[in-house]
């Protein structure tokens, strides 16, 4: 296999993460994400939210941060609005309805939950036989690579406060959104928006973490009741913690997603140059080309990535996914291909 | 602080772990648990465990794995016994109630579970106006540090056998179990009673990690949908796979454990000799002197360690935990310390 | 207030059903569903359906006979196919999501569910990072009116047989189905296709009570234990035992339902002929007009009915319900008062 | 079978409860329990319990009860507190850990938790590692026929006010409760101390019965959103709101009561002067007295009743429930039996 684009989790982490890891590993810490590591990481996060209030939890991946987070957030007779394309309503084998929750989806386009579905969701609730709705679940970037800019993130907090919701964002690919082009807000946008979020670390060079903030004080108490109770309190939480700090100096962060995103670019540029078609043009690390279906089988010999849907008789959707770690020589081998393949060359 | 004997896992990660994480970081291996290092490290559990059909999966903690394979082997009416001791009756923040099940726990002595225990509890719910008993758990070393023999196990896995019962041994202390002088079975005499099983890794050198060995075919099917729906799927699974092929390449899970249990038992012969009382002697790495209250106060402006529980008016029970990571040194310290403490001099 | 087309559920019983329960009342009879009125019920059930072999059990209430049946049927991961109509996915409060299962919803047109809905869902449930799906959910007659014919059903269990789903109809208003128009089939074809369903009293002319029948015997095992951990378990089963008895006699639940039917089928075709509109027409006893604002609100003044949704600026549907206690001259009234209505006179 | 003392259910409901049922079947009621005649019975339960802000809910049974008004009062992580002897810990199939929810036992004597017990269980509750305590759940009169007086009704709820815990109690014999030689308090007593508690219909003469009292207004919100969701709404509220303004008539609850404990009073008389020993003496409907085996088994041939539990070698408890409908000829016919059986004539 020359190269996979399968996901941005297929490299193990990034150098500065390893090493922050392995460094003073000797050190006792006190467990179950108490230690000073954690704190450290938790502090340099309020400072770039410019959330000095906020409480921050590492958690190791996101269907655990999305299940724990949502569930601490209700009653039982509450649910939690998403998009269909939601990865909390299409990719996580019913983890929210498992705590005992309904998550109401509502069909989108560009994967992007609107303030009118939010408000033709709670119209469609307004009593005891149905459901309520609480939360608003959206992510950034989302899971068809679109983002969400500062106009459209502020609607959604306002309609959020009028019908009295919380306000959660997924942030499994949040570096990747944060440096895309689209992205006109900040980290400290975020926390000023989002009654929790949280900050992904797995998709973005880190071995494993997700760093949820929960802004909204009332929202703090008793979380790491929650935590154990979901089985998401690692005994050695520096091993995230220390990641983060090492993602958070210097601007590493940023600039592994920005690689990432700039190979994307190269890849949706050459392929636009091809003639290939797109539903929609991403920013993020995702991009959806519209391949017929030899080119597919013939990219397949030697590319892994997955085929996202059919298009039409003769063509289907892929998604290519770059990361930190993808080499620039992949993406224009690629392309190359590509271009062989829509010739009907052998490649 | 001079030393911390708070738990097993104050410190990062035993050398050979971080190393076999940060090995080759940068090839590609599938995602979820899927790739080609778990594979193997699934392979060489089968291994040494005799059990060449068992199913192994990695998670990251003891309470994930606990609830994700409790739930699992259960009916909804169905529930599991423990001693009262056990970690899922006592410090898991009702995670399996989380789950819907109830946990009937029986009060026991030095932390263990007897076939009278297990047919007490299912003679006391004959009927469907209780729930059904359906899983025996214990733990391997228990929460007190004691050991289960191979005579002891044999009983339980006949009970359960006979009264229809899953047999599941949480394995979070399973290496100090392993290597303690009580023990008299092997890994694979464990693979052959259990149905479900855990090897812990977080609390014998890994950085995280617990592998779950599922003996019972009939149990292996679908677990994945159960890990993916606890958020106990792991992006990178190769994290946790490939610490556990380090420790279980030239014995050092073994040795470890072994480095672990001769401090312990080099402090309670220490204390021993001091004249310090235990309720009961422990085989494992983990004691509990019962100590005058002034020399507890004494010994904790130097170490850490919990206070158990109130013994006597003038006494308390501490817990002193060692590790892989314990330096010979801070244990004779302590005794030097303790002995101080008890002759009232300052230390 | 002239009438109320509210609901089939205004009235207390039907005097049969009120006689039976007050027959013997001081005769002792075992608790909890174990009496001899409850069997004798049973065995008239079986006998009626043709299904020699299923278990018969009372419950209170559709919601709770919903929740207390699909959750027996699943295991953590698995999940319930519905129309978005369906009630357990519109109706119930999230009652299936709090046992810990997804709902997952098709939009459909008539209320009807068809195996290219249960296909596609399946096609779109490949794998662990989805649930998986496992039970068909239908409702006969459906939430808007309409009936299942025997093709119909026919395909839905050749479509379950083949994709390994249960099939489980929820029969609240079964009673109104069966002696439509439309229906093709008897109470013993559906035992046939069903692995589980229900025949509804409370909404034809019980005091409350729906008769659950399994006849998948493999879904019959330890039943009661689900029933009372849901709170489903009278304590005096007998109360519906009883009534049921009296409705399988002298053919009084087809009476009933056929009594319901009429009056609605009059209601209908009165309106038609004024000239109403339907978006389609009913043969059950409930039915879905389209009224200009102003008729609707002159109408309001004398009858209750639900308002159910805006159809254009000047028009809306609203739903009228009939039952076994409604009079025809109230129905016989209403169409003169909707005649005056739509012509704006003053009613 | 001469009579059966299995319980208090065993015959159908009080003749003025049937009545009641039976009044006025065609007036037409709003669904749900938005009905004018449980509105009726509401006020008339506020009334006599002096709590005019109370608000009030008609249920099925006391399982039901107990697991929707429980699970409505817990946070995830929150449990229960309960004797080992308590309805929801022993007898009801792990409903509340169903909800997700811990109940917490403590072995107590004669079916009474004290301040005592409720003070050990928050002690061994400090942190994040187990389940925090938050309701105290207790049954008046208890499983085991017993009666808390003012004096234990206030000190437990000053341990609840004092550690921030709900007071919750199953009243599903409390009329039993109320009108014993033990009962130095009134309903309105109650409705004083407890933040919620439930007036049992169906053990004291309903058809079927609860009437759940919210006294404290925080825990009042949305309590029919948890009502529809554990399916405990009746479509039909009136059947239960009708049976309690006729139980609440001319002291009816209190005469049904008092002639149950009446003859359980005769009855533990009579077995007391035939020698009869017993473990502790009741002052409500239900005795537990001990029986030679022989005796046991010579009256089981002509009256239905439950062994309790072995007592020594030769002896059982057993125990014999009474109701208002138990014929009081049928309580002398025992005793005579019973001094025949004691003294190995034949019966």
């Amino acid at each position: 296999m020359h190269h996979q684009f399968y996901n941005d989790y297929s490299e193990t982490a990034h150098p500065a993460c390893l090493a922050a890891i392995a460094h003073e590993p000797m050190r006792q810490e006190a467990g179950y994400g108490m230690d000073t590591i954690s704190a450290q990481a938790a502090e340099a996060i309020r400072t770039i939210c410019h959330a000095p209030e906020a409480a921050v939890h590492f958690l190791s991946g996101g269907t655990q941060a999305n299940l724990t987070v949502i569930s601490s957030m209700l009653r039982p007779f509450e649910a939690v609005i998403s998009a269909h394309t939601g990865h909390i309503f299409a990719n996580e084998t019913g983890a929210i309805e498992a705590t005992g929750h309904k998550v109401i989806s509502m069909t989108v386009t560009q994967g992007k939950l609107t303030p009118a579905d939010v408000r033709a969701v709670v119209a469609a609730h307004p009593w005891e036989h149905g459901v309520r709705p609480r939360v608003v679940y959206i992510s950034q970037s989302t899971e068809i690579g679109t983002v969400y800019n500062l106009t459209e993130l502020r609607a959604l907090r306002e309609v959020c406060t009028e019908l009295n919701l919380y306000f959660f964002i997924d942030g499994a690919r949040l570096g990747s959104a944060l440096v895309s082009t689209e992205a006109d807000w900040t980290l400290a946008d975020i926390a000023a928006l989002a009654d929790v979020f949280y900050i992904g670390g797995t998709k973005n060079g880190a071995l494993l973490g997700e760093a949820v903030v929960i802004v909204n004080t009332s929202l703090q108490t008793d979380f790491r009741y929650h935590l154990k109770q979901r089985g998401a309190l690692l005994a050695k939480g520096r091993v995230i913690g220390s990641q983060f700090l090492a993602l958070l100096s210097n601007g590493l962060f940023q600039a592994l997603a920005t690689h990432a995103n700039q190979c994307a670019l190269a890849l949706q540029n050459g392929l636009l140059a091809l003639g290939v078609e797109f539903e929609s043009l991403s920013s993020t690390n995702q991009i959806f080309p519209i391949l017929p279906n030899d080119a597919i089988t013939a990219l397949q010999a030697r590319y892994g990535f997955h085929v996202w849907k059919k298009y039409d008789e003769g063509r289907q959707m892929i998604r290519l996914v770059t990361s930190w770690a993808t080499p620039l020589d992949k993406v224009k081998d690629f392309i190359a291909d590509a271009r062989d393949a829509l010739q009907h060359k052998e490649i």
